[in-house]
């Protein structure tokens, strides 16, 4: 091992393995998330060649290759729970998405929930054995976060009893959905469903898209690969456009909403069902933006301790890098983000179980505030963890530039989560609806609960502002509770300003929909600022769970350094609501800086701790032995532009152009 | 063409021509700059596949093609201005990098600069004619912006009167330089020099490394490609390992320091010699931010024009996203930032060549000064650059994601410039050396001059700060000038401020180096501070340029929504200063709302006048007709992947695994 490293690891302050025992949610998850990676990472039949090396057709057959053995494997070992089946998963594609996700993610799950007992028996087993295979075709060229205006129609025809499905324009050509360029002979389509001349909105239905002998498309069916994309080379994301292509009328999936043979419409028993799974999706999405940031904090952190660089101390040899301050400064807020959110996921999985508990026995009382907070974590999350992903690649310099560091990787890999399952803008404004609903009903003298409940603790009667002096500043900037209320008062104070401003903009004469436009910078500002008290919150409340005394005190420090990083990063807010003087903003600097010095010798610990195998990490800079440079070279040396040691184009270009000069 | 667009333009407040010469320098500018594009964009002979389609080795293949035609084609048209040069060149490549680049831009030149005549004459000339293919190796695997503790090592051999070159760690191996992979047959190596027992420092060899007339590495030669990075696919990014390589003692570059045949070193007459060139580099980089600003801003804005979404006014159809108020708050103050940091760039050309001037003719008083603003601002408008890209990108939801939006490319093109020529946060360190000298200088009573003339302004006598309220708050939010003085007190605080925490670190007994260190957080605020000062002070300097009144509004308005929108993003240092109270910084947030509303209507005109082609912007979202969907569709239909109906896996995998289960 690097000496570095070592060095590092003998100076930890705490034991890592308690610290991953915590992570993972106790030592037996510990155990057996280890022993399922072993399984796949020691089985020869998932060894490949560094996908960076090969074509894109070529990285879409190796996924799919590696995608048909685990569903042969996951069968034979008998592994059964989602969980552990998606730790499988996530080891043979290495973090990767895969042609087969939304066969598995969505269209079986679809099917669990939508279909009729005779359609299940219909299609479900046929697709469990990977005959049918499926994909969930929501999203159209020219509409995606707002569905409600896809364009694909379903029409019914009595005469034939069949549906006729057609893409009226080039925008409503299905685009995205993974799988279904090449790999699905299904499609789950969403479309607008018309029957006895009336549209009835969005309704699902079952497309078969290709033969299932001979995997050609099938009549009226144009389909295939939308092209390279800035990542995600392994799947197939896919168009769809439909040319009057029938159904039968049992294809529409009629759990719920029902179309009788006649033509008559039957509406669903609730328009909520179809909300739990999107809770679900973004509750998951806040913890892939904590393993994405950990992942990369692990690469940055490992290499700033063996790169060594310039000089602190004259005469002395190079330090690590990572005793640069501006260094520290860059990648431990990062590192204490990714402890913040992955603490943050636990608590929203843990949250989501508990309220389906509610929900499945009719309870919805609670849904509206894990809608509006699973979509604004969503979006608070996987900023930040984008834009943290592209400062520890930053942060190794030109390595981080290679594919060898698998930061680039993980950037392209993660950063559509911005995007899909609802685009972030859009998520921060629906819980701003929230907020502000949840304001004014307080403002009414309601009580309101759950996360939202510190608004009926402030006062709303008054309308000015107070003047900052006459407010007593009670910060204590080394109390992490103390520190929640600031964050808890700062939000306040932006939830009554967003709410204030779409006020005022209604006082102007403007419709609910301009006012709320015109406030939408405002109401993006307090969504941003709930969700951080909420983080800065559920950080703290885990401390409380930590026994081991080493670990708390590690994770203490953390927390701190999350809670004021955010404050320095933010602070005209605390300034401008009195929460905190000018002087305590100059002593945040300063206590920050601390911070990362007492941080600095447990630095690599805490990345080891989140225990990426170097497979799964595959980076060379973030090797767990430290040996960078010489698998740098071993790794280049294998780059396809080596095969020859003279390039054809040599022969072709450079060697004629010589003589033509 | 779209009729959105159409609109668009028909509403704009100006001529966008008037606009364009602005940016060109003059209308005999655009018109050559034209000229020379249809050249390009005309020539059957460069027209080619899209690159995104192709695999890395084709890429590469492709280019050393177009890069051997314009040579050739170069000569014919008897284009030899390096402005003329750079556009053709650019035009070519579409703005990707290429492998000839460093032959061109670097191994020319360094010949030029530093080899003696009779160097001049043993080399130029096959080096004018490709027979010499060069490349520049500096960077090795271990060191870049550090370049003093390279490894490297070239022995002087007085029996032979040869050069031993040698890497004598894995580290030390050469590593990065563009076109060394395949490309080249010499390169231009810095090695410490050693002679007579002595180590001299770095100097640069000529060495030639493959055979000139095979192609062949040549003996005690390693040289390959250093394999796929986040991008640059185009270019052989490479490494070069030495192993006992001799060259003749005239290979070393002695035009300044020599080693004569019994091994005697002459030193150079002055160290300052190659600042020049750096600092030209990064001037040059501060254009290259505004250029892919604006390339991303056009595509983002024409496309937001395009495309229409949700709901706005009840029962309306949908409207263009770019009405939407967050919409316009991620892409206009971005847009703003592209104008400024193009007339930045304009200033930095313009003082750089004014420097020369003084140079040639001895007198290097004012190097400093434009070395460290062109540390800084190299930093400042890479670093907003990259991310704006990104969030360019993002405005686009999904689609910005595919490769035919062309965003990736511009990103994965352009970050690497905020690592290579200098380090960013390196850089910022650099400018902060410079500003905490002028302060000391201003403190002890001399008057410092140029950009940093506001450090002798302000009084340095009081060692407590004033409170905040014993400040009279004097800015104007409405008045540029006012705004500019704002950023200038911001920057001498935070320069202050720096200063002082160096101070403070000094009386702890810390090293010069150590303290440096423990202050390097709020050194590199200052110098983000100082920059964004000149930046809005020479954004508002060029408005006092422009005659035609109607372009001087629209860019009055983005001038103040850039300077307003930096203060909204830094609040806490504005008040915290005592610049501006609350009830300020309430009002600046309305008047930014105000300003998007205001440049809504002019978006669109203030995009299509920095003139992008659509073969430059190559790019289906920022089609100058906005006929985006259509050509999505076509693009997408000639993806790889649609080569055949069912790829070759589907028969490889996935129907024996039917079979299987």
């Amino acid at each position: 091992m690097n000496p570095d490293l070592r060095k590092e690891r003998d100076n930890a302050s705490f034991k890592t393995e308690v610290l991953t025992h915590i992570l993972d949610g106790g030592p037996t998850k510990t155990h057996r998330r280890r022993e399922i990676e072993s399984l796949v990472i020691n089985d020869p039949d998932f060894h490949h060649e560094d996908l960076n090396f090969l074509s894109r057709s070529e990285r879409y057959d190796a996924a799919v290759k590696k995608s048909a053995l685990m569903i042969v494997k996951l069968r034979e070992y008998g592994i059964s729970d989602p969980e552990e089946i998606y730790c499988y998963k996530s080891c043979v594609h290495r973090g990767r998405p895969e042609p087969l996700d939304l066969h598995l993610g969505m269209f079986l799950p679809t099917l669990l929930n939508q279909a009729t007992p005779e359609q299940q028996d219909m299609f479900f087993l046929p697709a469990w054995n990977l005959e049918i295979i499926g994909t969930y075709a929501q999203t159209e060229m020219g509409h995606g976060t707002h569905i409600r205006a896809l364009e694909t129609t379903a029409t019914y025809d009595p005469s034939t009893q069949e549906f006729v499905l057609n893409s009226p324009t080039i925008s409503s050509i299905k685009w995205w959905p993974g799988g279904l360029g090449k790999t699905s002979n299904h499609a789950v389509v969403l479309a607008q469903l018309y029957t006895q001349g009336h549209c009835h909105g969005l309704h699902a239905f079952i497309v078969p898209i290709r033969s299932m002998s001979t995997h050609e498309p099938l009549p009226g069916v144009v389909v295939g690969d939308i092209g390279p994309k800035f990542g995600f080379d392994e799947v197939d994301n896919g168009f769809l456009k439909l040319e009057n292509v029938r159904i039968p009328r049992d294809y529409m999936l009629m759990k719920y909403s029902k179309v009788e043979p006649d033509g008559t419409y039957l509406k669903p028993p609730s328009d909520k069902l179809t909300y739990g799974t999107m809770v679900f999706i973004r509750s998951l999405i806040v913890g892939e933006s904590a393993r994405a940031l950990a992942k990369s904090c692990t690469i940055a952190i490992r290499y700033s301790a063996v790169r060594h660089q310039s000089e602190l101390r004259p005469g002395e040899p190079e330090p690590q890098i990572l005793d640069y301050q501006t260094q520290q400064y860059k990648l431990f807020p990062l590192l204490a983000t990714a402890y913040a959110f992955h603490f943050v996921g636990q608590y929203m999985s843990q949250t989501y179980h508990r309220i389906t508990g509610d929900i499945n026995q009719g309870d919805f009382s609670q849904l509206p505030e894990l809608h509006a907070l699973s979509a604004g974590l969503k979006a608070f999350t996987t900023w930040a963890a984008s834009s943290g992903i592209e400062v520890c690649r930053m942060a190794c310099g030109g390595h981080g530039y290679s594919r060898c560091s698998s930061l680039p990787d993980i950037y392209v890999t993660f950063t559509p989560t911005c995007t899909y399952e609802g685009e972030n803008t859009v998520m921060m404004l629906q819980t701003a609806r929230y907020l502000v609903k949840s304001y004014t009903q307080a403002c009414e003298g309601q009580q309101v609960g759950g996360m939202v409940s510190y608004l009926s603790e402030t006062p709303h009667h008054r309308l000015q502002p107070q003047p900052l002096s006459s407010r007593p500043t009670v910060v204590d900037i080394s109390d992490l509770a103390s520190l929640v209320e600031a964050y808890k008062l700062r939000a306040a104070k932006l939830v009554e300003l967003a709410a204030r401003s779409v006020q005022g903009e209604l006082q102007r004469r403007k419709s609910k929909e301009e006012a709320w436009n015109s406030a939408s910078i405002d109401l993006v500002r307090a969504s941003d600022a709930h969700c951080h008290y909420v983080v800065v919150k559920l950080f703290c409340a885990k401390l409380g769970e930590v026994g081991d005394t080493a670990v708390h005190s590690a994770l203490s420090s953390l927390a701190l350094l999350y809670a004021l990083h955010g404050i320095a990063q933010h602070s005209g807010d605390f300034l401008q609501a009195g929460l905190l003087s000018g002087p305590q903003v100059t002593q945040v600097s300063q206590r920050l800086k601390e911070l990362l010095a007492q941080l600095r010798p447990n630095a690599v610990a805490l990345v080891d701790a989140f225990d990426y195998r170097d497979e799964m990490l595959n980076s060379v800079l973030g090797r767990y032995d430290g040996n960078v440079y010489e698998n740098m070279f071993d790794w280049a040396k294998k780059s396809p532009l080596n095969r020859t040691q003279v390039h054809e184009s040599y022969h072709k270009y450079l060697k004629p152009l010589q003589a033509k000069l």
